[in-house]
């Protein structure tokens, strides 16, 4: 990201204004920022992602988004400095393509040259990283991890994904890097979405422990969580439901949150066993609601495993909000800080 | 480690000679080599480690093996362009200090300025590393690991301890990074030397392998392991009685080192998933003597656990055997490559 950033910044034309784009590609929503070179959030817009249609209906959307964002500052895209996108799925930073998004208009599999037609239409290079790192590393920039040279974000939601930033340089591995919520915290252990047995995901996936509320309420057990979504008008056990459910002491909920935070500590301190870091940034649906109440409890179940006990990571949560994907997003393109 | 080594290169002075040595400190020997620029082996010596006398002693015989190696190529160790030294235990590299070591000399807990007294002896700067980490960056750069950019060493002995390079650079964390043998494999599982519980050590490492036969046999399990042992003229269940006992089919020692595997399976795979490397190269005295025969088993308990199924990580078996800690130590000290 650092030879991208430093290609796109000195080679950007005298005609472009030095401010940049940034376009978060989530499930459900597409968020875009427009943003300086210190990372100030200038202007935003926000569109529901394409439900169906593939990659083309997708990359217009993408470009719908910028274009209103853009104009909340009075600017056209094609002046923007440079672009960057967050995307969820396996992402080829060098090719510009995207491969296996399930989540999105329909899902696709085959890499997807999505940086190319999208900067076609924005008249200029468009960037391309995954949504958790490039979030991860926004927050280290500019958010929980100022001031550490080496973070792991972990960001919980309906799945639960991981970014790392190592001596101030994202480590993206051979592309795919971060999957902390397949890291094995229980051999054999309960089935994750992925297929496989005992991921971290499978206890703390927003999904999985759906799964495991519906399948205990089933059973008999009682619980809130069900009658708490439908009062909420979801389908969906949300985070805010989930949140809800704690807050009225609901014991299905308490037991699979706790759960779920055991086996965080687990991972994570086997992250810093292996890899020594200074600070930990927790963000994510689940992360950035629930951080708060249970960073203790977090502590609690990751100290009696981390190998070196006088240096205990600094935990944080994500402090940029829905926005750290459409601002990290941005970073890629260029704002040199 | 690449900008000691540039420094000490580069200000080698005149009267320097262009080879280089590199000391590997054990609980039982202490191995010395001479390199030239390439990192081949001029010569070399093996001294036993003292048993009692703490960091002073320790010193002294560190100085008497490099003195013997470098004697064996005529030169005196003064005109070596640099010394680095590979230790057990917790290391500042920039202090230069050695501590909580518990197998050397009585063991000292306290930081203890090695490479400084060291180097009062020599008459030169000297280097400190990690022993494993050494090693696995001299595979990286000679050995196993040659081809490359990403490599995860796992070294298989008395405990599992670990190594990384990442494109190309050693990560070192904040200087105790690679503790794969304490990453948890599975909560509340096997206790482990160090204390805790479920770490992959308490599964694999050959002291806790041993302390779990010991136990076995003792409720009457029948095993071969500690008459080999006996034959063997050993007190402990060294990689050769290990070896031994598996070819004789051992039921004990066949399930003992299965669950080894196994574990090292759901760690290594949990290592790739997290941060999506190239290549591992597994090492150490059970690691070498037993890869060539359980690499296909090794693969066969990883691979279940991949992630991305599709990109499995290249496997290799070290290549520089009881060398590797010994040069890997004068490749911290500035051979150019």
């Amino acid at each position: 990201m650092a030879n991208a950033s430093a290609k796109n910044g000195n080679g950007a034309r005298n005609d472009k204004a030095r401010i940049w784009g940034g376009i978060d590609l989530g499930g459900t929503k597409i968020e875009a920022v427009i943003v300086d070179a210190r990372g100030d959030v200038l202007g935003r817009a926000r569109h529901p992602t394409p439900p169906t249609g593939g990659p083309g209906e997708v990359v217009k959307e993408l470009y719908g988004t910028l274009g209103e964002a853009a104009q909340s500052v009075g600017i056209e895209p094609g002046k923007l400095a440079g672009v960057g996108v967050g995307v969820p799925g396996s992402v080829d930073a060098n090719k510009g393509t995207l491969s296996h998004t399930a989540n999105v208009a329909g899902g696709w599999d085959a890499p997807y040259p999505l940086a190319s037609d999208l900067g076609d239409l924005v008249g200029g290079k468009v960037m391309l990283g995954n949504d958790v790192q490039v979030a991860v590393a926004a927050e280290y920039k500019l958010g929980a991890g100022r001031g550490h040279r080496s973070v792991l974000g972990v960001w919980w939601g309906t799945g639960v994904g991981g970014g790392l930033v190592l001596n101030g340089v994202p480590w993206r591995g051979q592309g795919s890097a971060g999957e902390i919520g397949h890291m094995v915290v229980k051999p054999n252990g309960a089935r994750c979405g992925c297929g496989r047995r005992g991921c971290l995901e499978a206890y703390a996936g927003r999904a999985c422990m759906e799964r495991k509320a519906r399948s205990a309420a089933k059973k008999g057990e009682k619980t809130l969580l069900f009658d708490i979504m439908r009062d909420k008008k979801r389908t969906r056990l949300s985070s805010s439901v989930w949140a809800s459910a704690l807050k009225q002491k609901d014991p299905l909920a308490t037991r699979l949150i706790e759960r779920a935070i055991e086996m965080m500590g687990v991972a994570i301190a086997s992250v810093i066993n292996l890899l020594d870091l200074e600070a930990v940034v927790i963000g994510g649906g689940l992360g950035s609601r629930l951080g708060p109440l249970y960073m203790g409890h977090l502590q609690d179940a990751m100290h009696p495993h981390l190998f070196i006990t006088e240096r205990k990571p600094a935990m944080r949560i994500a402090e940029l909000g829905d926005l750290s994907g459409a601002i990290g997003a941005a970073l890629l393109a260029g704002p040199q800080m």
